[in-house]
């Protein structure tokens, strides 16, 4: 066997197994080679294990790679980031330290309605070098593929240029980009009298418009499972101030009917609304946050389809000690993925490994949990499973050759990136910490 | 004025102000200098203000560096790491997350006494290339000086090693390192049945060796204000299964008397042992940890010359949500500095920011009193507030220009690194977020 790209004498090889998610007790079980190789041809893997035996069947390998006390795993996934937007509100974090409530900050003109008059009034180019910034800060923290969902236009102007940007970035950055269409973020100033009104736009006018969209160019990154498809999924914000479940089960029915995935912000705060229950009767691809879901529904979540994702960041960034109960989601056999949820208000944070220090920490998953919720589940919390994810032969070679000897370090320690090298489709993107985007 | 570098059109210069700690409300009080500049010539500042007035002062720039959009902040100090040591604990950290207490993994032969075996065990080599990379991190994070403690030898040899090592590194690295003898780290497995012993051997034998060793090399890195000493600080642990009150004041009245600056390990486990009272009654530079310390001693500290070393990472590290009562030592008066307690067992982190967005989220900290805790009162906790922590003319040229246009992303954002430049006594030493270690 030719290969193109050999990487061998890893410390160890790490990775969870599978196309589809792995639930409950699996959730911890990884396969761990120790003196690991993997075999890379045409941007996917071909061959996996021991060196010694990987070698065995090499006649020759175009590049090498040598991994000696570095440990390999799957290049990770970000399920849920509201990727694309403009200015900051580092302000607005200092009002709420002060201890300005959520209300508070709204009515002061804050929040993510601060932020949509910011990428309202942004042009493309200052949208493009913003989010592009945030893009190389993930790949540098070992993420290789992201959600990004737009929802700061809440206007079709602003939604469809959001959009067409989020192609145009993932057409031209390694980072590969599942974008998801979420113009019910938030119920835009103009509509506040009369929210029915924006749900009826969103309906009968939005998302039948970007159901038929479809982008023609493929740039030198564009992954090979893009279809052109202006966005897979469909989210909705369904919480007190937001949308309530009515009006969240019309959006996601219209989107459902329209061939979009389903996804649904449920239950980040007091009272839960039912959105648990519906994105399951719905057959949502993914259900998120879930900080306060009751048992009753996160049994019923882990006996569905649905995956449920959940975000230790939102948590920490609003200085929150709760966090959703994971454990209880895996132990009644659900399968989780855990995302940063990469937002200007809550939680600016790139860093999946970040996640990963938060989740063992606070929400009793083990480190071995927390890299399966951010490879393999978190790739079928976006519809990838099949892709990505793993490190098996068959799978897209994205992986993360990590500057430390175990992948638990990736929880053990916090706070910086122990990301030495980034493989994206066979192709190195990040070499000895530092971004080195070839052109492909 | 000729002037070997000039950052100008900065979009904020950010500083404390000062040689001494900030106390109470006065950590708060930065100045924040739009459209700033910082002239520097020799290592040192010249000049710090608005770009137009700077400019105008200045006649020849040899270099100049346009910080546009780009805040600049001191460089930060982190002032309680155990920076040398061989090895990890992500083994224990696991098990740790499975509910194991710290007497059981003590028990078991793991805890700081695992670290000794294996630090006691590793080459000089080993230990330089770890110890390395972790200054390397700390640079990237933002970090231009630190201290850092022996403690991982608990023998003569061995403790020896760590400080000549020490001494290279300092020498070898633009980081600045100020070194602490801490040879009271814990008690080594050879004494447990007898610690008074190993008592008499840290005053009779180690500290009087210390105190009279000096070091004549001097190398490309090595600070202006290096004296040769072997060590500045001496440090105690004092806690239930390490050092009692007794024996702490025994060991620091040695120190003391032999010309060592002062600090104490303290009440960082229920219950507190009045080891605050004591650093304060022996003029201690610092006091450090403080989770369990109660209110009445807190205010004794206030008042007191001794700084309050707090360390969020040591708890975050932990999995745990109880927070040092940072709050009462600034409300109460007193001067606190934040560090990252760096080490294997609780807190493997080497970014001061990532203690930044601990302390505003979990220890009432505002943006502005969490950078002076790692700056300028950082400075003084290891005796340097003369020399560093303020970017004011006659100081250090040590800054951090920031991917960021206002200081308080420092905090508002985490888990990730926002240094775009570091400068370290003139020099560049990172550049757009790489490492670029000049030859001298
Ligand atoms: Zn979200
Ligand atoms: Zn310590």
């Amino acid at each position: 066997m030719n290969v193109d790209l050999l990487i061998r004498h890893a410390a160890q090889v790490v990775t969870p197994r599978g196309r589809g998610p792995l639930r409950g007790a699996a959730m911890g079980l990884l396969t761990v080679i120790p003196d690991g190789a993997v075999a890379i041809r045409e941007g996917r893997i071909v061959a996996v294990g021991p060196t010694r035996e990987i070698e065995a069947q090499i006649t020759e390998a175009a590049e090498i790679l040598e991994a000696r006390g570095r440990a390999v795993v799957p290049g990770l996934v970000d399920p849920h980031t509201h990727l694309i937007w403009a200015g900051d509100r580092a302000a607005e974090f200092e009002q709420r330290l002060k201890g300005a409530t959520y209300l508070e900050i709204l009515q002061a003109g804050g929040g993510i309605l601060a932020t949509v008059r910011a990428t309202r009034a942004a042009s493309p180019e200052q949208l493009m070098a913003e989010t592009r910034a945030r893009m190389d800060r993930m790949l540098l923290h070992g993420t290789t593929t992201a959600e990004a969902k737009t929802g700061y236009g809440l206007e079709w102007e602003t939604e469809r240029r959001l959009l067409d940007l989020l192609h145009r970035l993932n057409a031209a950055h390694p980072l590969d980009l599942v974008p998801t269409f979420m113009g019910a973020h938030a119920i835009p100033a103009e509509y506040q009298e009369d929210p029915s009104a924006y749900v009826a736009v969103l309906i009968e006018e939005m998302l039948p418009t970007v159901a038929a969209w479809r982008f023609a160019h493929h740039g030198l990154w564009c992954p090979p499972w893009e279809d052109g498809r202006a966005a897979w999924f469909c989210d909705v914000f369904c919480e007190r101030g937001a949308f309530d479940p009515e009006q969240t089960r019309r959006i996601l029915e219209a989107a459902k009917d329209l061939g979009f995935g389903l996804k649904v912000h449920a239950d980040e705060f007091e009272p839960p609304l039912g959105a648990v229950p519906l994105a399951v009767a719905l057959r949502a691809v993914s259900v998120d946050h879930l900080v306060s879901t009751p048992p009753e529904h996160l049994e019923q979540l882990a006996r569905s389809e649905t995956i449920g994702v959940m975000l230790p960041g939102t948590s920490f960034g609003l200085g929150s000690t709760r966090y959703a109960p994971a454990r209880r989601l895996i132990d009644a056999g659900g399968a989780l993925a855990l995302a940063t949820d990469l937002n200007p208000g809550t939680s600016w944070c790139e860093s999946l490994p970040m996640m990963m220090a938060l989740a063992t920490r606070y929400m009793g998953l083990s480190p071995a949990e927390a890299l399966t919720a951010v490879t393999l589940n978190a790739a079928c919390a976006v519809g990838l499973g099949h892709e990505i994810g793993s490190l098996e032969p068959g799978k897209a070679a994205d992986l993360v050759i990590l500057e430390a000897p175990d992948y638990r370090h990736l929880a053990y320690r916090y706070g910086v990136s122990l990301v030495h090298t980034v493989i994206k489709r066979g192709r190195v993107v990040v070499q000895d910490g530092v971004l080195r985007i070839p052109e492909k």
